[in-house]
């Protein structure tokens, strides 16, 4: 049985007293806003990461790079309160948007707040000076790198014809290169080769796809009580999903779900993308991204901590919400 | 005669000269409307403010820190991109806005790429690794604080009784401080001492609440094919600048200007501001703030380039566009 539940569940703790101390009990509405989303849960799956890669490359304090984990949940946050207003979502992990709660010029300025402190957490942790610059660097391009995936992602919502190798691409720029980032956030400031970093980054890369894959499943599949999410938006709106293009390919035709949807109706959905092997065909995908993924980890010395990422991956892809 | 302006055209053109490189001919839309506002003009003022604070600090060559002046102007970009989906400004150095132009979401992720973008930049200086460090934080600090600036600023549109002293607090966070990071940020990569840095971040913080005071004239005083703007929309729109604020204290209402206004209205306007002092007063506090502020470059050595930076001071209040 992996230690990784109690793993990530002490590090959300660790997490949370840093949020509790960093952004609850500030003054005035923008900070609220900022703290809002924040502090409305989160598995905080990214900062174990950021300090697992840390753990694997080195003897440390994983207390030296809180900081930068931190980091790592904030971005992420930022780029959920923005998405949230480019696709005018009403709820999030359960509680309304930032927007929807306050307003759009708020939801953008708590994002912004954000995304800079994100940049002022990296620098504060306890690393050697280069490294934090190269943790910068990092950072940076992997926030723009997941707006050019936003953009893709919201430019598929104009088309039915988008493939494997498009979305791949995209979802690589959305949800992957964060999770490239925090694995390779954490392996420099732990102190990692080149030949180290790079591979912790890949690792990232490719569990973050198999993570995005797999919530594409879960939005589908799993009881909004379970993921706090509107359940089968993705059907209702058409989106272009690894599901939805294996179910082109197989020449399933899923328009007739553009509308709104009882819960017999997505019951009948997840019945025909079964029985024509959609379902399975993409969770194998995110299995051998995942089987992927954790060869990088190779080049690690093998300890507890490079096996609890390998499991991190296996449970990105098993989790059932 | 000052050789400011020649000085800042050299800067805009080694500014122009790096954003054509970074940012032109870049595949996709999304690059392209984020370079969209970014090449439309600007007088490159914060670049111009951040390499003479490395120049008055130590005897070095600009083209290290180039690329740190180039994140002070895509910073600035990356707030006017935000603000003027928050107001929903159309137009903006005469062109239509980022988010007319495309839509919202793009205008938001211009915005936030750009934001990003601006910290890898600073990294690329070449200076000491710590100082890149303490120029980054400096950078995130003055993000959020712009931000909040913001914030305060639209809060302030529901009300007609904001002071004086609520109206210095706002504009020091929205305009203040990135003249002060500008400075500050210059000062460090330059080297120079923490007593510097902080004369140079004092200097650049009261010089730019200078700067927008004059923004504020200007959008009243100037005709819009100088400004680039649609002009007296603050007067239009009820805004609560130090002008309006002023006028109050002297007992004019303004609120009769709240509607769409002919030339004749605006020239109305400002005879009846000026006959009751408003105007003069406005310029005098603004004057004052820079005198204030070249105070504190009394610490650094004389040279050419503490001379410019006082001359900066001195064009933010003369310019009439």
């Amino acid at each position: 049985m992996s230690e990784l539940p109690q793993y990530i569940e002490s590090v959300a703790k660790l997490v949370d007293h840093m949020i509790d101390r960093y952004f609850v009990n500030t003054v005035g509405e923008l900070n609220k806003a900022s703290a809002y989303l924040l502090t409305a849960g989160g598995k905080r799956l990214r900062p174990a990461v950021v300090l697992l890669a840390a753990d694997a490359v080195r003897k440390g304090s994983s207390e030296d790079i809180l900081p930068a984990a931190l980091a790592l949940e904030v971005t992420h946050t930022f780029t959920l309160i923005h998405d949230d207003i480019m696709d005018d979502d009403k709820l999030r992990r359960g509680v309304p948007t930032v927007h929807t709660k306050w307003d759009m010029p708020t939801g953008i300025l708590a994002g912004d707040v954000l995304c800079a402190r994100a940049f002022e957490f990296i620098c504060q942790s306890k690393a050697n000076e280069e490294a934090k610059i190269r943790a910068v660097l990092m950072l940076a391009r992997a926030c723009a790198d997941i707006c050019e995936g936003q953009h893709k992602d919201m430019s598929f919502e104009h088309r039915n014809d988008v493939d494997e190798y498009e979305y791949m691409a995209m979802v690589r720029e959305k949800t992957g290169v964060l999770y490239g980032a925090a694995a390779g956030i954490g392996g420099v400031l732990g102190g990692g080769s080149a030949q180290q970093v790079k591979a912790l980054y890949n690792f990232g890369l490719n569990t973050g796809v198999a993570f995005q894959i797999q919530d594409d499943l879960i939005d589908l599949l799993a009881p909004p009580e379970k993921s706090g999410k509107d359940r089968a938006s993705d059907l209702r709106e058409g989106k272009q999903t690894l599901i939805m293009i294996k179910a082109r390919e197989k020449g399933l035709d899923l328009s007739k779900y553009r509308r709104d949807l009882s819960n017999a109706d997505i019951e009948a959905a997840i019945q025909e993308l079964t029985a024509a092997g959609v379902i399975d065909e993409v969770k194998k995908i995110a299995a051998d991204l995942v089987a992927d993924s954790n060869k990088h980890l190779a080049v690690l010395p093998p300890s507890k901590e490079r096996q609890l990422l390998m499991d991190v991956g296996e449970f990105f892809v098993t989790r059932s919400y």
